[in-house]
């Protein structure tokens, strides 16, 4: 087991935010600066091209962290952030440029890159979550809960399928063509979000993903609006799901 | 115009609750105890059998009360609660537990029979609006919202699409076949709620109706479960979606 190194800290607003590495995968953890009382994690997954710091990420960290007391962690996905691209990497990141400049669908290639980058993913986020688990403040017995949309999702549902600690996710906005399968084993309350009027993703193939999940509870939020019109108010939603599953009171309004 | 009588109040924990009559038409009007400034006003439309003292109808008005410090009113329906049930009314109660009892689709006869009372409710709440809007506490300017599933939409929808001072409106479990056509002239935020294994609501009509919606913002919460597991979690998803669109903050946590 690689052990959890800390490399930097800061803190502001009320947050403790804190690089860290777990072998050669960078993350961060957010915490509320507030007390060393256990709370849940939440692990936040970045989307396609993002990173562990993308402002979709640390505003969804803060608002957990401040809004549910949770402690929160993302890591570089392959190729991602501050990790180095491989010529995998680069070939399929060319390929994805040239469908798009050539109006051609994405959907083929992002499917594709992305299921590969989820099994290298997958061992580093049980990885990182096995490390996390053995800082006091969180502790091996606490609740975990994943968040990512998009390339978050084509991480997270392989993740989640595999992960027993996860017992809530928040997911979306992702082809359903090398998922179903795996969506198909995971029984945890699920948060699922699609846009009604994505140009990318055809909205039955939206609804398919939402239909696989085993989950006696899960909840489908469909906003109208194209694929990045994604609301910013689901990350509040997301939030108060989480809270509830994890067994946290949501403190502040939104 | 018919003028607001008030024919009680009482007052606990918060809230005040005063029944009025507009007309022949019985309602009730629960407002914060903490103050007489002007505040959003709500309309809640209860369901089908039920009445303005439901406990659904109570348990959100007093969330949407305390949570977020609206005004909110009900009034029954004809042929419920205080009302007395006609002839007709008789005889559609009868043709639907028939149906029931025989095992046969609902649907026929509830989108035909609360298509009928929506032709008299309509008028009623928009008298109850006018009313409700003389009282200094709501005032004929401020903002106003609808909440009502189930039968509560089939009379939300001809009444929202039909009266320009609602500007949000919840809605929910309810059949198309009525309500298609009206659903395509309203363009005011919508929050739609459908069951994703109703067993009385096919999919597909739940979702068409959704579609329908001319509204450029509207989310549906479609949640895992058969039709009276309705969540009462969207409950509180709601007042958080009114509270976005008429301009409060939610201030209590649930």
């Amino acid at each position: 087991m690689h052990s959890l190194r800390f490399t930097a800290e800061s803190s502001s607003n009320g947050v403790v935010e804190r690089d860290f590495t777990v072998g050669d995968v960078p993350g961060v953890l957010w915490s509320p600066a507030s007390g060393a009382d256990r709370a849940p994690l939440v692990l936040l997954g970045h989307g396609g091209g993002a990173h562990k710091r993308h402002p979709a990420v640390t505003g969804r960290a803060r608002l957990l962290v401040t809004g549910c007391g949770f402690h929160v962690a993302a890591i570089d996905a392959p190729g991602h952030g501050d990790r180095p691209r491989t010529a995998y990497d680069e070939r399929e990141i060319a390929e994805l440029r040239r469908a798009q400049a050539a109006g051609e669908p994405e959907g083929p290639v992002v499917v594709r890159y992305n299921a590969r980058l989820a099994e290298l993913a997958v061992p580093e986020w049980r990885a990182a979550l096995d490390a996390l688990q053995g800082l006091p403040e969180i502790g091996a017995d606490g609740p975990v809960g994943y968040f990512g949309i998009a390339m978050g999702t084509a991480i997270g549902v392989p993740l989640v399928a595999a992960e027993p600690r996860i017992t809530a996710a928040v997911l979306g906005l992702m082809w359903p063509d090398a998922l179903v399968e795996t969506a198909k084993r995971i029984t945890v309350p699920v948060e699922f979000g699609m846009q009604w009027d994505d140009e990318r993703i055809p909205r039955e193939a939206g609804l398919a993903l939402f239909d696989a999940f085993a989950s006696k509870e899960k909840t489908l939020h469909a906003n109208a609006g194209k694929h990045f019109d994604f609301p910013r108010f689901e990350a509040d939603g997301a939030a108060r799901f989480l809270a509830r599953h994890l067994g946290r009171a949501v403190t502040s309004p939104a």
